[in-house]
């Protein structure tokens, strides 16, 4: 939208200086925050809830809706009376009561098997009403279990650890990341920006951090992402101990575009100063096969140790 | 698509100047403009009324075109004869039409109890007609259901009033914006265009301002958005009397990608002079609790006094 | 993707010169070109005719799918034999075979009334895949039908005549744009570019052309898109009779973002030089209105006369 | 996100070289590489599978999955006795099985006959979690159909081969895309990298070649891609004997928008060196007819023997 480029990255986070190994963002690309006092309704989007709980708690939720809506609408028949359900065999209350549940049920997923059927206009109203209800809610549910199915989700895994290793005669901070799905990724960018406490240690300054390259077009293997540690860096002539007083977070972002969704996805993830390995350089993966290259991925975490160039 | 850059802010808006106090964008973002003596049917595009009315309205309306399908259908089965369903107990007319309709909503849901099922060819049409016609219209109702439930929209919430405060060893215009929701938003952009009343008074201008972040890559919290007023400024050295004569009007557009959805957001409001408060700056309301960053979105409209700056 | 800038716009389309009045693209915005002697089932995406035949022709094939669809299962009953089905009451084969087509009808759409029910494994074996194919079928087609309903289209509606009216101290090529829908179009990109005949007659050269605007970020009312004819323009100097010579075309090309939408919509039409009102303007439409402005969109072609600037 | 340009084109592929002849992507468009000992679960997206398989296994997996649901249900409405469904006629186990299985098949698809139909609490909790869950796996198979149905597939074709042919006073690296469909692709970007083995055998770079036209806007006919050999490009004098010896590999990505689809979609494919024919041209193959051009699509493939600019 707007033509001006920013001259400093700006990743929308605090500038404020936190307590000590303050975490922005969890390694999970979670933010580390939190909203206070706002209501419920306003602060939940129902659809994102229930898109991004776990499926199990899904199931869940469904089956107990499903238990709900058959217990009232048993009720609802109960009160206007079984004489008007046909095929009712119960002769106490409670039996009457299931019996109702269980036409319910037929009714609502528009089952009806008709063994029990409604006769009278009351049971009738209840009925013609479930039914529409149930063809609704339950294209709700399914739309929301194709849709928490078909979700994109940028499955990029992050190497546990960056290092610093030496990078041409200088050296480099790196990382190395992967896609182990068999989902096609294109026109991947990737942004670093540092998160360093000030001199004064109240504010903290974020730099956007130069890479090597910051977009490949293909993502087929592995990535090793660089940022050539020369003049221009925020942390050129760093130590170890240096970048940890500075409570330094490597924050990543990952934007690329998934072809099996058609759409664009983002993943996150960072590094903590502590996070570094020093003097180590992630181990060459690729191996020539018959027809092709191949990349062992169980192994994107392996380092060797590598003197680093001095200056 | 076109390689020149507007030299100003392009609104597609009027620049011939109209009634005073005259506001373009409405707080909810909705324009303040309607279309004369276009027909219904050009003018309307149904799905997009279908998905934006409010839910009360889309569920009467389906209820609405339920009772009235079964009504007309009801009407077919009298019409073809009552003798062609099975299971009619009813021996007025009434009834029987009562019984039709009810045999119809089994039909139209697919739910088919069975105990009223047609006999006979021309009955049978029916049926078989309105079974299909059922499944088609049932799509459309809950494929809006569900395209209503999981619309996204930018949440963004803006505060009440802009102000004026002193920014550096200037003053700026900033106005606060939060995401109450538990959406993530990323690659949050914005655009904030002030229209004045130009010199004759005739007409408008637009000008695009400056913010201090036109983009952030993340939006997890509270976000002050700065117009800082320097030389550059179209409004430097402007009095809050002279604003509000020049009619000014801050027309804010936020975009944004919304992760939850995958889907890009947009959001609209605007500022006239007289909802700027001159000489008062936002509270900083973001705290550090146990274990992250926490703030408090209640409190996003308020502000302290704070001298402006003189030069 | 490509970081170099094409110099001219390219459009896709044929440099070499055809019959004169040649148009490339439609009022409609469709091309005038085919495709020979591909093969039917390459050339013709299922899912795009589908999307796009007109709602008579696509209830059409609906109801004729479902009416031979249940002709083949009635064929299946009926081989397997009419004793597998109970509550069959019709003597002859005529009659069976209807009874095994509403059968059928109630067996595709999961209705299953009963009253007709499969008895014996072939019947049921039938009766099972029918149910289980009317589910994906019916899926298909209701997918289809929403998919339809919810397609966005870019509804932009095109003066019928250009101009060529005065602006400024020169003149310029104008033509207006309105969205006459009550979807909201916002981001609004236009393209405009010019298919002159070469000197040798041979070849067309395509230009862009240098719009006042190219961009607009709102599109609440009407537009009015504008190329000065200035020296830097292609047509600087020409007059009437030598754009017809010239054969020329301006092609225009809209790109929006539909918010109700939430998709990327593009539409496309052309001005040949004949459709162009020499010395006219468009009427200003904007009238203020009690709460607003208000444009009358019936009147998007009303010109008047306007002498234009000589120099 | 990051504003800094790549100074070469970054494919993410390998830059170390691999055996003469090895082919980074395949013509379909498919890398040459693979994953190894990545853990099924992590390394298989099951909807990027589903999406992807070949229709007759996805209607095999439905069919499959389909009966082995009914095979469990049918074991559990015998586990419970048969004797709580009504109007079951088998006398022996096997029978009274069949009979169960197609029970369950009327259940899951909401079909419901009623002529067999549960009674008693047990049967009908099954029948009840059985109508629930067919609901649910239905929307699955079915969002899959429409899903896979729906899905945008740059169908665009290649030449078999590339050309290298004379070119304005130079020569030209040539091929010939057409999009076959009636699908409208526009905004059309074409990325051409040549991956050329390093003078120590031990590498490769990649190059972004210089293309003609970068991005068309229309694609309605053929479009031929040319890459001018002039003295910027990494070929300039090479003959074709040094372009196979350094084991050139033209790697070619397009990037449009399926306007059919409202998605943007990609297309990929590589020549290798032998696949380029020296001296040779492709046949201009643009009809005039009655209204409007055509082309003739079979033919893409046509060259002609033209000879190369020598200097």
């Amino acid at each position: 939208m707007s033509s001006s480029k920013p001259k400093f990255n700006d990743l929308g986070l605090e500038t404020k200086s936190h307590a000590d190994g303050y975490r922005a963002l969890n390694k999970d690309g979670s933010f580390n925050v939190s909203k206070q006092n706002n209501s419920f309704f306003e602060g939940v989007n129902i659809y994102h809830s229930l898109v991004s709980m776990r499926w199990l708690h899904f199931f869940g939720l469904i089956i107990l809706i499903y238990f709900c809506i058959n217990l009232i609408f048993a009720s609802l028949y109960m009160a206007v009376g079984m004489e008007h359900l046909t095929g009712i065999s119960g002769s106490n209350t409670l039996d009457k009561f299931i019996e109702a549940f269980f036409f319910s049920a037929q009714t609502i997923t528009t089952l009806g098997y008709g063994r029990v059927a409604p006769v009278g206009t009351l049971a009738n109203i209840i009925a013609a009403t479930e039914s529409m209800l149930g063809l609704l809610t339950f294209a709700l549910a399914t739309g929301l279990m194709y849709g928490r199915f078909s979700k994109p989700t940028a499955t990029i895994k992050y190497s546990t650890h960056a290092v610093m290793a030496p990078y041409k005669d200088i050296n480099g901070f790196m990382f190395r990341v992967v896609n182990p799905t068999n989902n096609q990724l294109v026109e991947v960018e990737v942004n670093v920006t540092l998160s360093l406490k000030n001199e004064n240690a109240q504010t903290r300054n974020f730099h956007l951090l130069e890479v090597e390259r910051p977009k490949v077009i293909f993502f087929p293997l592995m990535w090793t992402v660089v940022h050539p540690v020369n003049k221009e860096s925020p942390i050129f002539g760093f130590s170890e101990t240096e970048l940890i007083e500075k409570d330094a977070e490597f924050i990543v972002m990952i934007k690329a575009f998934d072809e099996s969704f058609s759409q664009t996805v983002y993943s996150r993830s960072s590094y903590k100063a502590r996070e570094i390995k020093w003097g180590e350089k992630f181990v060459y993966l690729t191996e020539q096969k018959a027809n092709g290259l191949t990349v062992d991925i169980r192994r994107i975490n392996e380092t060797e140790q590598k003197d680093l160039n001095v200056f």
